[in-house]
């Protein structure tokens, strides 16, 4: 699965060099052609054979063994493993017998006339072997001997040629126009997670934006009607995992689209692009509202490749006589709720009922009740005795329970009870392949619009108070608008989330383009500073059209597709988790002469404490 | 000109949203068709027409007059120009004799059906016409709005369908690899001009680079072969006339290539993206090596589109009697030397001749001794008497002078005389073109390879030592190679700059990949910190293969296409020659507890002194 597709024209990748075939493209249909190969020694077989490699493959090349080759023999012999070297010679068969199936030039081999030592390697500190195990730190400290692997070959060139896909869908099939937008800008209000780089004049900065919404709002009020960029942004929010202070979207704005009209857009151009050693995407990909999502999957991005949905079984208790039950159903919200965990009583161990139980109680201050059936579907579970025989029919139906499943049951809060046994559904899914079933199909990409997200909610800190839940721009949803002036909590948004496999991969709305309104959310709702951002009303003033957009996280998307751990093994010079270069050691000390122009000095933490 | 050739195959820029189609592509073929059309309101004529733009053209919609049409009537008369609006109607021909031939779309008009207002425009600060002239900060200060400009949107469509032919070149034809490098990283050693970005751990930064120079070179010890990148770049030199703190380049680096390989890659590169509206490119471009570019244009820039060479007429003056001459020619590297000013003598006045002598005297601290010819060739020149007739008709054969020339001497030391006279080459050029003549055709476009630079240049600081003409990494010229270790101020490099109308407009070079050689010339000749490499150093003891490449100026090569006034023009948001974003007003004062999470404080100028 490392081999990539063929592309519509083949690319001539030995065009403006010295050699005249790649290592890896050599065929029986090449025999009897006279060769000129660059590459890297990948190993050597007892003086007599050396396999050499570059990055379309491997190819092996015969030692002249006679006397009249003394040189050539001295060089391919000695040459260290990892070595560069140019060789040139004769594609031949290689002997009956000797056809390597599992190599793709294992049919043929080169009969060398000559040879040369381009570089020599010294020691190195891992072999250039996918199979060899090096921890994540030796790998980005040599990442130029990483980058070496077939896996680090083969997820750049495909993260290449799925952008490049996406530009042709863009740009010469849709009219799109790929501007670039500046990364000096001024900080938004209320970016905390903002880089700031100083002037040279005292006290002023620019900053690295999150993302370039300002600016692909105003190219709409510019007439530009359909935007992209494959933008670089930057957040700063110290060591998460999955994330990098740097990071790339894919970039999209347009004048005069509704929602439908972005999605399926998008639809398409993952189809379009998407790699062809995959199943094609069928498209369009299904929807699902917010409120949806949070009862079913208890997140606003399920994994919908498997099961396990949240049920609300609060009916089968209205009438119940135990009283703790009775009492979360007489609260505003109160629900109770249930997850069916397949096999759960087959697989899962004591201790891991109780890890499950200690997340809730920890995280979610909620207790969990787990149910454990046996091969007859009967209850194993304290509350076994408390509940009726036809409530547990009931349930047995509502969650379409299987002999040896185990069901966790809760009560509580209706928000509360879906984050908590959403959070579980992903734990035991885990647990559950972590046991060998298999739940999430490697090969399966399960995408899902999630939409009618809340246009604010309330602020953590001060929850009397809104923020918006996405960004200030993004439009209310038609149905609402007279809501705004009410009751603004109760406000759904124009914003839709595209999700992968449980990872949301794209955001996206349509974009207030009335000034009156920009201004009633801005400086009434959400009580910002209108002045900083008056550029942008202002231009709301000047006839901005309507205009919607979205970004796709490509790094994510890339992980996703080629099945990478981590977001760092498509993306060819990652940071580490606390955001260092391990290669060059950055961020690093520089003196204080070079902030001068500047105008600023570190504060050490002992300075201002 | 405005106008962009048609691509391979027409994009579809209605797809995904309500229009049916651009008001600015609708023909006669398009005659009965019922359309949808959104856009601005460029002008109406008395209520009975009006005129709509969007980006690709203008398109005349009749008002309907009749009375059941009144609502209709009544959006289109009194929404104020620039409004956005959405018509819908049939296309009619235009009535006999009122086809407007200089309009695209002026042999049909719309017969309105339904309108909406879709945003009504306030009282603009200036009009949205090309040729209503505005002041750069009036534009910078309201891009939005001057974006809408034909101008601009030819400009910044032109860049993206000129980047993306680019790409399906490199990308697809030929195999290279797109990779985004990162932007936050160590700063390079004397890299006086990175902008720095304070990081969350006290004291340390990351830098902005100036180019992904390492990482192109590092990619290629990864194996990575072919790479491309379409970079964003910061430079930190305050106000410079036509540089941005942030730009972009096509960055390009390729394993096992020599010079001539990359030269053959750009000639085919730019010939395949070239504007189809242009003549078409002739390759390969000629080329000139670094010493005849200066000894003939006195730059390592030189505009070839025009004559004015500077010609050596040392030999002429070898037994000359003019004792000042004399002292001149016997210095080391002294020369006397001359350019011919066309027709100088019929356009230039005294005070233009002024001019051109104290710009010698201030700037080159040279005498300039102007000769006029008249209509006969006769000589009017305080030094004509000192100079034999035969060696006047030795000038006018070397210089190729024609009747009413002006002829500019000068002597002194080689270098200096050819920077003096290829300034003043310039000067006179453009004089002669304020005057009227044209010497310089606006749609010729002259690339010129120059080749053969030196290495290193004594330091401007301290001459006594070295630093690299361009960068520590190129490599040193194969014939030279010996004089590293005896004169290495006379080691030719393997660098080549491209220039186009005497603007450079690319830069590259074969890269030393023997670490031996690199850690000499860094640690030896440059008395560089070796430790802030090691990185570098390290990986090219690890096979690292022979690599070279280049970078192309991209906001340069495109205002030279376009014919842009400036840089600013075919970038969607410049920043303003004070490095200000004038529309937003960054960089911005920040308050301290901002700052604080990077442990960094503003010393105002005060504090410090």
């Amino acid at each position: 699965s490392l081999v990539l597709s063929p592309q519509r024209r083949i690319p001539d990748f030995n065009s403006f060099v010295g050699r005249t075939n790649t290592c890896g493209e050599l065929r029986t249909s090449h025999l009897g052609q006279e060769v000129t190969l660059c590459g890297w020694i990948q190993y050597r077989r007892q003086n007599i054979f050396l396999v050499l490699r570059d990055f379309q493959g491997l190819v092996q090349v015969v030692i002249p063994q006679d006397e009249s080759a003394a040189s050539v023999k001295k060089i391919l012999c000695e040459a260290p493993v990892e070595s560069v070297v140019q060789v040139s010679g004769t594609v031949v068969s290689r002997p009956p017998g000797q056809e390597n199936p599992k190599m793709a030039t294992g049919e043929i081999e080169i009969k060398v006339k000559t040879a040369e030592l381009l570089n020599s390697c010294k020691k190195l500190p891992f072999e250039i072997k996918d199979f060899v195990k090096k921890t994540e730190a030796l790998r980005l400290q040599y990442r130029y001997l990483d980058l070496r692997s077939f896996q680090m070959q083969y997820n750049l060139r495909l993260r290449s040629q799925m952008v490049m896909k996406m530009r042709e869908y863009l740009c010469n099939l849709h009219g799109f126009v790929d501007i670039e937008t500046p990364t000096l800008f001024k900080k938004t209000p209320g970016g905390a997670k903002e880089f700031v780089v100083p002037s040279r004049e005292p006290g002023k900065f620019y900053s690295l934006p999150q993302s370039p919404q300002q600016f692909k709002q105003l190219l709409m009020v510019g007439g530009l009607d359909r935007y992209f960029q494959v933008a670089r942004c930057y957040r700063d929010e110290g060591s998460r995992p999955d994330r990098q202070p740097e990071f790339t979207q894919i970039d999209i704005e347009m004048s005069f689209v509704d929602q439908t009209g972005i999605q399926s857009l998008i639809e398409d151009l993952l189809r379009y692009s998407w790699p062809k050693d995959k199943d094609p995407l069928i498209v369009p990909f299904p929807s699902m509202t917010f409120a949806e999502a949070l009862s079913t999957y208890g997140t606003d991005k399920p994994d919908t490749r498997f099961g396990m949905k949240i049920v609300d079984i609060s009916d089968m208790f209205r009438n119940t006589k135990i009283e703790i039950l009775q009492d979360v159903l007489s609260q505003p919200q109160g629900t109770i709720k249930a997850i069916c965990i397949p096999e759960g009583t087959k697989y899962f161990k004591r201790k891991d009922v109780e890890t499950i139980r200690k997340l809730a109680t920890d995280q979610f201050n909620q207790e969990i009740l787990p149910v454990f059936l046996n091969a007859n579907l009967n209850w194993n579970s304290p509350v076994a005795k408390s509940i009726m025989e036809e409530q547990k029919l009931e349930l047995l139906r509502l969650l379409e329970i299987q002999e040896e499943d185990m069901v966790l049951l809760t009560a509580g809060e209706h928000n509360k009870t879906c984050s908590l046994l959403g959070k579980l559904r992903l734990e035991c899914a885990d647990l559950l392949e972590a046991r060998g079933m298999v739940l999430r199909d490697s090969a399966l990409f399960s995408f899902l619009w999630v939409v009618d997200f809340p246009l604010f909610l309330p602020k953590e800190d001060n929850p009397g108070e809104l923020e918006s839940a996405h960004h200030p721009f993004t439009a209310p949803h038609p149905s609402d608008i007279h809501l705004l002036y009410t009751e603004p909590e109760k406000v759904r948004s124009q914003h839709y989330d595209l999700v992968l496999n449980g990872s949301e991969i794209g955001g996206g709305s349509i974009r207030i383009h009335d000034a009156e309104l920009q201004r009633y959310i801005l400086a009434t709702l959400l009580k910002e500073d209108v002045k900083l951002l008056s550029h942008l009303l202002q231009a709301l003033d000047y006839g901005a059209p309507p205009h919607g957009g979205i970004a796709l996280g490509l790094d994510r998307l890339l992980c996703l597709v080629t099945g990478a751990a981590s977001i760092r093994d498509v993306i060819a010079f990652p940071k580490s988790f606390r955001g260092h270069d391990l290669m060059s050691n950055a961020p690093d000390y520089i003196p204080p002469e070079e902030l001068r122009p500047y105008h600023i000095q570190v504060s050490r933490p002992t300075d201002s404490e």
